[in-house]
């Protein structure tokens, strides 16, 4: 009889990602681990699914307490598979999206499939928790996060969460000596992406175009958001809602 | 001197579904209209925004007051491309999603493509509405739709919207003869997707898996949910913030 929690884990920067192979290490000793992530990198790619493409799966690597999957599809249906196909019964105890090789603060939440895993676990009532380093780099260095992920797991799997609500975790950039300052559980920053588009001339004599831009926070004084907290050293804890109604705007009257 | 407001629209079915030229037909008397959706459909996209494809724009149709053009781009981007190179200077009044042909209300908000062009808007602080019928028929008959989107237009045209707030609005089916009960402004129902994999075998002698699935309410009785106003012939309208923090849970403590 197993006893061991059961985490699901997905990303969207793919199976073979440096950040998930770090969550998964870091995690190994703590409970049966089951990975199922897309099977090349999906970033950006929100809470999509995919409606109209045949998806499969392929088992990667397995060994007692540990399967590993990869899915052509979204971080999304990789968790809507696992929960289908791969559990073989078992409810898991925890979803867990990254580690994300980048920033998910702020506006980012929307975007990012590493919080479309997220919430994709908190809609099946399964308590869910996002990390995201604010290191783009394929290396990156996940080894300062290994304590922080281990206890903010610890007492998920312990306490569980609210409802409807789960984490959105951000982790700042250090450099090589320096440890974190602490944790700060705050809001989204208000904030927005400006000059997103680059334009390119094509050879063939059309123009074409690539997503880039830079984010601006336009609350940096507030030290109550998790943009603040990451500029200035702290863990960002983020407590994220399914529910996005404007409850302040119930009030609104339409001339019908 | 033009005075005409711009609306800017897109839409997740792709700029030839029905949907997208119904409602330029309902709003080309109002507005000068830039139409920029993606070239074929894209249900189920969410916020996703393309990081590492090359994006195209297409002019497909152009009269005095409406210019039409396709991307091949999700429809987050086809708001992002728009707004960086369709505008010509000038700031959309108004950004509209849709009307979409298929439900969008309760969680389906996370999903829908068409709340992705509509959040995107809200996040570049332009007034947003996404429209949406339940009815995903390609030939799907939105003219009982007309008043309600005109005036809905109207009035959002002429008050604005609050900061970081947009409308999801749907509309039931109705049989030919009925008109909508009313309008309810209403907050988005608890309930999850059920039995969402179908599997089959290929030919070649593997399983492959279609998203499919069936939702489930879970408080089908709560007459404040826009579920409850779309099952009873009511107009759904949700509004919905940007900010996704759970408030209520900044007092979580983490032991670090």
């Amino acid at each position: 009889m197993n006893n061991r929690p059961l985490i699901l884990i997905s990303n969207d920067d793919g199976y073979q990602a440096k950040g998930i192979n770090r969550l998964v290490d870091m995690l190994r000793s703590k409970a049966d681990l089951l990975v199922c992530a897309p099977d090349s990198a999906r970033s950006g790619f929100s809470c999509a699914f995919s409606a109209t493409t045949p998806l499969r799966l392929i088992k990667r690597h397995e060994e007692p307490g540990l399967q590993i999957w990869s899915s052509n599809g979204t971080p999304t249906d990789c968790v809507k598979l696992a929960l289908s196909q791969l559990v073989n019964g078992r409810t898991p105890d925890m979803v867990i999206g990254g580690i994300n090789h980048g920033d998910n603060a702020s506006v980012n939440t929307h975007y990012s499939g590493t919080m479309g895993v997220t919430l994709e676990g908190c809609m099946k009532h399964i308590p869910s928790v996002a990390f995201s380093l604010c290191d783009y780099r394929e290396n990156a260095d996940f080894e300062p996060l290994r304590p922080y992920v281990q206890k903010i797991t610890d007492q998920v799997l312990r306490n569980g969460l609210p409802n409807g609500v789960c984490l959105n975790v951000n982790f700042p950039l250090l450099n090589q000596t320096a440890d974190y300052l602490g944790v700060r559980v705050c809001r989204m920053s208000a904030g927005s992406w400006n000059n997103e588009i680059t334009t390119c001339h094509h050879p063939r004599g059309y123009d074409y175009y690539w997503m880039v831009g830079h984010f601006q926070n336009d609350e940096p004084e507030a030290e109550d958001t998790d943009r603040w907290a990451l500029d200035h050293g702290y863990v960002a804890i983020t407590p994220t809602r399914i529910d996005v109604t404007a409850y302040d705007c119930l009030n609104l009257r339409f001339d019908l």
